[in-house]
């Protein structure tokens, strides 16, 4: 299947990782357009492909907006994202040199929420991300654009049974940490974060389903000093990941 | 001038804090609807204050829905949202007998990303935040939704110039501290973030202004590890205040 990605960041850095197989690239203006800046980039970039690049008023741009998308003026018809399986993740820390450093995300719903988190475990040195295949956001193309392009890096899992994904990363051996926001759980401060591990975040509304809650080795929460005792999904991720990340760098 | 605040949090955060006038409460239903949970709730706060509380289908419901937007069947027509000036935000720190917790944003322009910020920054026990009356994202209802209510708790201050602000700080002593992505920029991890403090988190797209980045007492920036260097605006601030948090906890 065939989809269209839309943004900058989203459509450079998928022509840069090349992960994916492209049909078309459309940029919005006509013959005389000559692009600048990050434009000329991804039309660089398509020519070293020797990928076909069209110009265009309206159309498919048209209609990206009456969708409420903001394409930027840039769409790239291409393959559907390439998920792989948890094998692939964990062997690029393995080619990293480093212990696994994976992300799990227990039905997450909101795109732009997925999209962040991604970006920010892209940014983290995260291996892969391991999402459901039901009942939860996808990768798509508003992901990718909300992750600025950072999904196309990053390996991504889909899987059938995220309970059994824990259990066989336990065998591994690699720690499961669980998100949890009751308050006799430990604080992130307190959590031991260096080593293999799986960051585990729930879903917005309802946070870490029960068994899967069972499941994770131990659990962290984000400890909160003001009236609305919770954070964005993928801020809170976010603040794990980094937070795991410096635990790492501290060790060298 | 009044508008329409929406998202159940919202409401039932703004009718908790009581800072602003409200004038009716719409939820949406008929007279034979029976309101649980959350929605119950709101229906309380509202009639405690002796509001009135119309149940109604379509309507403004359909014109949020028009607009994209997910009132979640709540809308609350109020007065603007209060703003305070910079010495209310330093009273809260008094009250609360800590040296200051400030958040200043530096023309941050997406609506989203500053609910999610502001949610962060109520829940890390920031005492007031900054933002200019000119060219950057104001606290309208959609703010007020993605903060999850979180706003209406917080003291934010809209001032006309940052730089004078900033100056302000300085002389009382509160130590202001950039958020920076330059590579010589010594890491978040390295810097001293206990006493009195202020962040100041730029634009989505352009970070700093040259201005406000020179007047900072210090930058900070967080570690990449990816392809792409760079974090979500929220995120990024919000992983920030989570170490200014940690920072003085790590002090008792």
């Amino acid at each position: 299947m065939s989809e269209l990605l839309y943004g900058r960041r989203a459509v450079l850095e998928a022509l840069r990782a090349g992960r994916r197989r492209f049909y078309r690239l459309w940029l919005e203006g006509d013959e005389n357009s000559r692009p600048t800046g990050i434009v000329a980039e991804i039309q660089a970039a398509a020519q070293a492909r020797a990928l076909p690049v069209r110009f265009l008023r309206g159309g498919i741009f048209d209609k990206l907006r009456q969708e409420q998308v903001n394409s930027q003026g840039v769409a790239l018809e291409s393959d559907d994202y390439p998920y792989v399986d948890l094998e692939h993740c964990l062997a690029a820390a393995k080619r990293a040199g480093e212990p696994p450093l994976l992300l799990i995300l227990d039905h997450l719903q909101d795109p732009q929420n997925l999209g962040t988190l991604i970006r920010t475990a892209e940014a983290m040195g995260v291996h892969g991300i391991v999402i459901p295949d039901r009942r939860a956001a996808r990768v798509t193309p508003a992901v990718s654009n909300a992750s600025a392009g950072a999904v196309e890096h990053l390996a991504v899992a889909q899987v059938t049974n995220l309970n059994r994904t824990i259990d066989e990363l336990k065998k591994r051996p690699v720690w499961v940490a669980g998100l949890d926001s009751e308050p006799d759980t430990p604080t992130l401060a307190q959590a031991r974060l260096d080593g293999a591990l799986a960051v585990v975040v729930g879903s917005e509304g309802e946070g870490l389903s029960r068994l899967t809650r069972e499941k994770c080795d131990f659990l962290v929460r984000l400890p909160m000093f003001g009236q609305v005792d919770s954070l964005n999904a993928a801020v809170a991720g976010s603040i794990v990941l980094y937070a795991a990340r410096q635990a790492r760098a501290n060790l060298k």
